[in-house]
């Protein structure tokens, strides 16, 4: 194991144990509620949201463990994503990490709700924190809500949706998709840690480049995934993305060309984080990480 | 015209100038997500959270005023919690407010979208202000989030999803509900104005009865219109909680009880506010409207 993917399992062991007691049950007569929210918010995953999170922190000369519960509401936004992104009026997925999906298991109506419910308790438990001033929360709230909200996340999805069956968004199109869909969380992810340590504007800038970037890696690779990978590597049937005529950098460009631009976004994420140092050894190192799973 | 339907009228008004320039389209790709968000936003309706949040802020001597966007803020969360309460895993209801609910006209998948875009977009709205300090303005988030989540409106939401078909909560059930649905968030209405307003803590329990006391006047008197209103009334068609086999004040006891439960706590809310004095007149006279509406 590498010293990237020892700190990936490291991160990801204590963001689990953390998630694991974020939503006890305080009225029995909802439990199920919070059965069906535990189920995705547990389910595994890469927790890469939360990993960046506090590795950011980290890069910045940041204690990252006491930020535990600010990296959690991080993945609780992700998992509200996956639940209502997988829903039969939107992308009918069956499978998730290898797992039935939300809807398979409890049913449409408490996907729909337990997805309401992760994404609200997010904003309560990021409201809740004392680990910084109250400017501070502020501000990442509302970063992450503007990131998660319809001029982000949200609206990404609705692009999606309206897109698909028609494979035909152009580059223009694949781009804001993309970055609605997972750049702007990534961007708001690395805001958020810039916020918290009182970072510089000029670093700042530094992360907002990287976050790019990386989302871009991120998301070239795994259209790569989607086209050529296997189904135990990612937890769901390969090819999904053909069969739904959806828009990929494989589909409007070749697999070759994507492979190029994820090598050119992940050297640009590299790049971009040169300046911080020893302590931003991780955010170097992940980029590659990504590409490895390509190759 | 009464002063208490003079009051409402006005206040419904100023929100709906505001509600109308609410959410501007910054990104054209992502147009038909904000119509959907605005079709249900500007669909009309009473208003009454925010009207409330503004009414109990004058009544603490504030210029209401200059705290629309948090009133708007509320009707955000409102009306994604009606968007999603009528889908056809939930209610499965084709009209709201005399016009076909979100999903029948944008589609399912775009309904999700829109309730998740308006909750999302009311954190937003909430952590941009600068009308009060950044605790004040936290606090404020905190008791929203926790009010709409899964300990609150959500769970609410759930266990009536759950308990559909069998008429058979119970009064303890049928309150747990009602709480849920309404109550909690007419107590944080109440909260956050009572936060924004800096009032003291006995101030601040008074405000709590009222709501309490409020929130169930007003979903008696629902239950009772649902079972005896005129469709053009309730802008939906009447009876719907009968056919669903629903638990209601109305069914779990009778039409009778119901209007004297309804009676005693109107009783009590305008107990409540009594020490008030004058500039809590709307919030008086409110709970007598509400009955005037069964009589």
């Amino acid at each position: 194991m590498n010293p990237c993917e020892a700190y990936l399992a490291a991160k990801k062991t204590v963001i689990e144990a953390h998630l694991q007691q974020l939503l006890p049950v305080t009225e029995p007569a909802f439990a199920p509620l919070y059965k069906a929210m535990n189920y995705s918010l547990l389910a595994g995953g890469k927790r890469i949201r939360p990993i960046l999170f506090l590795a950011a922190l980290e890069a910045l000369g940041k204690e990252s463990s006491v930020y535990m519960d600010v990296a959690c509401a991080l993945e609780c936004v992700h998992s509200y994503s996956l639940i209502h992104d997988d829903l039969p009026a939107m992308d009918n997925d069956d499978l998730r990490r290898g797992k039935p999906t939300n809807h398979r298991v409890f049913g449409e109506g408490m996907a729909i709700l337990a997805g309401d419910g992760l994404l609200t308790f997010a904003f309560e438990l990021l409201a809740r924190q004392r680990v910084a001033d109250a400017e501070k929360i502020g501000a990442c709230i509302r970063v992450l809500a503007h990131a998660a909200g319809p001029a982000g996340m949200v609206g990404g999805q609705a692009y999606d949706l309206l897109s698909e069956g028609h494979g035909d968004i152009g580059t223009e199109g694949l781009k804001l998709m993309h970055r609605g869909k997972t750049g702007v969380i990534f961007e708001a992810v690395m805001s958020m840690a810039g916020i918290l340590a009182a970072a510089p504007a000029a670093v700042r800038q530094v992360l907002q480049v990287y976050a790019e970037q990386l989302g871009l890696t991120f998301q070239i690779t795994d259209d790569i995934l989607d086209a050529c990978g296997t189904e135990a590597e990612l937890g769901k049937p390969v090819g999904s993305d053909v069969k739904n005529n959806k828009a990929t950098y494989v589909t409007l460009f070749s697999l070759d060309k994507a492979k190029q631009l994820a090598q050119e976004s992940a050297q640009q994420a590299v790049a971009a984080v040169a300046p911080l140092g020893a302590s931003a050894r991780f955010l170097r190192d992940l980029p590659e990480y990504l590409l490895v799973r390509v190759k």
